[in-house]
């Protein structure tokens, strides 16, 4: 991965980090003594004020995590030992550690470094992480193989997991295996009592309530580690190990916790800012066979008053002023609305009249503005913490009752869900609306947040709606549509950040035909198809295209499935050169619909297919990623000129 | 749905019940003095043994359910009362008791009863049950949908589930999600201490380790039941509930177990073949609010003295005599191996002389015929229990590390890791294998299945490798090709059962060149693309098209992506009409990609497309299902004599 020269002004800022200026690698941080490493915190954390409040980022959970990660990289021997973050919010920090200090500056850039580790650009960043909850799982196969490799000195492999992301299935189900296959594996748990929203789900109670049984686990932390100086508790041995465990626990007479009762050894909770005891608790444990897991507890914002404060807020808090703590906004306050507010907004006015209307999120509550609806109705939005399986399953129940769920998930994240949308709700057709949020390139967020893939996965599925609004009053009445009718499976796509309609709340929701697209704009020469919010760029194209002489017909098609078939009737009788536009993967969507549908009717127009090209899409402005895969108005004002030349010949 | 008459001899037989034959719902049941329970549950038992011996359906699963059903049919009043049973493995008895008897000669059969809950079926058949681990979050959002409809009487919910299930990650998350929502769901956990195979995982041994200490939990149901009958613990009352749970942690002065530490009440473990105890119990809890779990330990097979020495032989053990235990078979022990085999040899084969090599299944070891490389090399092979999302991302976290790990799963339970696959592996471009065993139309075990998506929605993925073997040496040469080299993830796709080829075992794999197809026959009025096993039908109807005089070009196409461009250059350049055949969702799949290729290159060439149409299929033999999709060997004729005579016009 090729990285722009950052400007000089981090570099000269450089010489208000003495320490942090002199590690290039962690091998120099550990070149240090570790009484340094307090200075080496507070550095990482004035560098991240002063680096985040110019180009905004994931603030909060790195300013959580910096003892962390110091101890970390202090303690272990990166690259050789294996550090797996889990979702990488929280890896500012760890990037500053391993040679990427100057191309901080390019953070989230077109081109620049990744907001999350990514194996791409460094070999510190061991396994993609973006979505939660895969860390304990990667982690096991990585030692599993350094096992089975029979590496030597034994590779260690940590995975640092927040409390969030520990509740998810995959999580789970990474634990419970975990237990039971030969490794070593180390998993950390940051624990911060916060996801992106508060933290929701049992075993976050019960983390808390672990919290408070505190003095046991010192004690028995205490008794272990006077056993293990006594050399009365052996390592690298199963049996001596038993009988800590079993030592232990009968003298205290205690039953196991939750992990315990997994069969993981379980250490803490301790203050994950105490720099030295972190350290010292890592050195104490790092050598031990079999899987453990460490509890820290930490603050997210940690040394930034204003962040401690409210945390959520400062989860990405776009650009601030790093000595008020004023966060300054990107604009976003005035002009239109984000998607995602007339979605809330709209899903509190349906809810008002229809008693049926439930609202249910996975951790995604501000997010997906879900959280407009449970602060007025608290009793009908369900945050299910990072479970969108779940989530999709759990309104599959609710609508086999009769009620009407609206599910709102990030597309992306979706993905986790897709047996439950087939066999939870499709196959009884039950009528869950499921919000697609942020679907298509959502930016800066890169390669494992685009919502790219959802129209082609959910295409091949029985019965099931697929539409996607141009405009927000689209998106009220589809939303509104959803509920108008016995429609099985309905989902609405739309992408993220601002729409462009200002007067939208002005404009009362209407139930419109399912399966019908628009006409947007006649013409002879070329016909457009589009879907959603590309649809603006095309009417654009085909101002300039009508300019330059092109007679364009362009159709917002809003419903992939059920697609249209009189619009592509009226197209095909045409025979005119047809160009079909998505926010989504080119081969298996709109595309790809048409020209099925072309075929089988014997239809035989040319068809030009813009959509995401066959390769994955890195982070940036989302009009520069959309420029790269070819998808801007640009983009199709090209295809258009091209098309009309050939049909004219 | 409509039924099939069954023939006579079922209702004939119903002599030998003469409870059961009383029973046409679960009231009739309800009206029997609880003392004849024994004697229905003997019954059902005898009903079961005699209709599987002769008709083959999951067999153990259910014989370990019978005092369970029963006890909850007689407790709770169905259908009012929900039952969601996970997976329906042991839903049998169930079918019985809520009119099916006299029916129950079809099961599995094509236009017959469904072999899984189904609530096309039955309006006692809740949700849909075929993959595992949804019954909690399906019930919960039943019980949840009860309480904002202040439905009353209260309406009770129950879900059933295996404690292989209670493993995966979606019911973890139900668990989870389940405590911190007000509702009133019981949870039966019914332990028999298997899945298909015996269980793995910690939770497992958890649960074993629960049953040493019935003693504990024992005594405190009693005092609970003691404090209840003084009035001294009050219901419907969350002060008195806690209240409760302290007074009896403080009287006994032990900490909470698992289910406890999410804070679901927690009762057993009880002997659930105990029909008094069972029933009692029942009664006992059922009017209790919050959330519940009910511990009851069963045998798998019950009842039938072969089953349960060997369960798992048992759990679909085909036909078999009712008297001797005797299992019939249907033949399969002659004739050709099953492609199950085939991989399962070939993985062991490779594996020998590349150390890289590891296998990975998710409670399907026996299923996928992992088992034989398991039990020859059991350090290698990873069963991760019910789990398939931790399998794909624990083989990313292998491959990461240099090992190349074949995952072989059922195709429509990979749809459980479908973002396991885009994030954890394809992202980072790892040489995952990923075998999808019984793709395509599987065949009696129906809708939920069907192995019919997995093309579509693998499509899309950027740099995926995506092949199906038309043959046994095609499979052994494909797997052998995905090591042989840096592909990124490769999909092997192979259906259930038996291959044609004989000898496959003389035939030596070779590496294939990636994304080229073969030529099987040339011809000019016509050109057949398949891909898979369903190309030996196509090769049966261009023999049939041939005698007829039409000159068919068959291709097997072996990869889906990268598609062999050559082939449909070649095919596209002569113009003729083009039929592409595939065992799977005929929208996104093969002949998409083959339109979308022709749309591209300006060829426009006539397109069939055969392949599963776009809707839900049921169960029956696979070739019953073929026909009625329009997919078999007579539709390939047919398609072919329509091409060529339009195309000679």
């Amino acid at each position: 991965m090729e990285m722009e020269r950052p400007d000089t002004t981090i570099q000269e800022a450089d010489n208000k980090y003495p320490l942090l200026q002199s590690i290039d690698s962690p091998a120099d941080l550990r070149r240090l003594p570790q009484s340094a490493l307090p200075e080496v915190c507070s550095e990482i954390r004035e560098f991240l004020i002063n680096s985040l409040s110019k180009n905004p980022g994931h603030f909060a959970s790195s300013m959580g995590a910096v003892e962390l990660t110091v101890a970390l990289h202090y303690v272990f021997n990166t690259p050789y030992d294996r550090i797996v973050w889990d979702v990488g919010h929280q890896a500012y920090g760890h990037k500053l550690l391993t040679g990427r200090r100057e191309l901080f500056a390019t953070n989230r850039k077109f081109g620049g470094l990744s907001g999350f580790p990514n194996p791409e650009e460094s070999e510190y960043d061991t396994f993609t992480a973006g979505h939660a909850s895969n860390s304990i799982s990667a982690a096991l196969g990585m030692t599993v193989a350094s096992k089975l490799q029979g590496e030597s000195p034994r590779r260690n492999v940590v995975a640092v997991i927040g409390d969030a992301s520990i509740s998810g299935g995959l999580a789970f189900e990474g634990l419970n295996n975990a237990a039971i296959t030969p490794n070593n594996l180390l998993i950390i748990l940051n624990d911060n009592d916060m996801s992106i929203d508060r933290n929701v789900g049992a075993l976050n109670s019960y983390l808390t309530h672990i919290n408070t049984t505190k003095a046991y686990n010192t004690f028995r932390y205490r008794i272990y580690k006077l056993l293990k100086n006594m050399h009365l508790v052996g390592e690298r041995s199963k049996g001596s190990i038993l009988r800590f465990n079993n030592s232990i626990k009968s003298l205290l007479g205690k039953q196991q916790n939750i992990f315990e009762g997994l069969n993981i050894r379980y250490f803490g909770p301790f203050d994950g800012h105490d720099i030295d005891r972190v350290v010292r608790v890592l050195n104490d444990i790092k050598e031990m066979d079999g899987p453990r897991i460490l509890h820290l507890r930490t603050v997210k914002g940690k040394g930034y008053r204003p962040a401690e404060k409210d945390p959520a807020k400062w989860h990405a808090p776009g650009l601030f002023d790093a000595v008020s703590g004023k966060r300054i906004g990107d604009g976003s306050a005035s002009g239109p609305s984000k998607w995602q507010d007339v979605f809330g907004e709209t899903l509190l006015e349906l809810a008002r009249d229809d008693k049926r209307i439930v609202g249910i999120t996975a951790a995604m509550s501000s997010g997906t503005s879900m959280n407009i609806m449970q602060e007025a109705m608290p009793e009908r939005v369900f945050d299910v913490g990072i479970s969108e399986g779940h989530a999709i399953t759990f309104a599959g129940g609710l609508a086999k009752e009769g009620m009407r769920p609206f599910a709102a998930i990030y597309s992306s994240f979706t993905q986790r869900a897709y047996d439950q949308i087939i066999h939870d709700v499709a196959i009884q057709h039950l009528p869950v609306t499921l919000c697609l949020d942020r679907a298509g390139i959502v930016g800066e967020d890169g390669v494992t947040h685009h919502g790219v893939f959802d129209m082609c996965y959910l295409r091949p599925i029985p019965g099931i709606i697929i539409s996607s609004p141009m405009d927000e009053s689209t998106l009220r009445s589809l939303m509104l549509t959803s509920v108008s009718g016995n429609y099985g499976p309905f989902v609405i796509r739309y992408p993220r950040g601002k729409g462009n309609d200002a007067m939208w709340r002005e404009k009362t929701p209407e139930v419109i035909p399912v399966g019908k697209g628009h006409k947007l704009r006649d013409g002879k020469d070329v016909a457009v198809l589009s879907i959603g919010p590309t649809g603006r760029w095309a009417v654009a194209a085909a101002d300039r295209a009508a300019a330059e002489g092109i007679s364009v017909a362009h159709y917002d098609m809003i419903f992939l499935k059920p697609i249209d078939e009189e619009i592509l009737r009226e197209v095909g009788e045409r025979g005119v050169p047809v160009i079909t536009i998505e926010d989504g993967m080119r081969d298996g969507g709109l595309g790809s619909a048409v020209a099925e549908w072309m075929a089988d009717h014997d239809y035989h127009p040319e068809i030009i297919r813009i959509g995401v090209p066959d390769r994955f899409v890195a982070h940036g402005k989302v009009p520069e990623l959309m420029r790269e895969c070819g998808m801007d108005e640009d983009a199709i004002f090209s295809a258009i000129k091209e098309a009309a030349s050939k049909s004219a010949v």
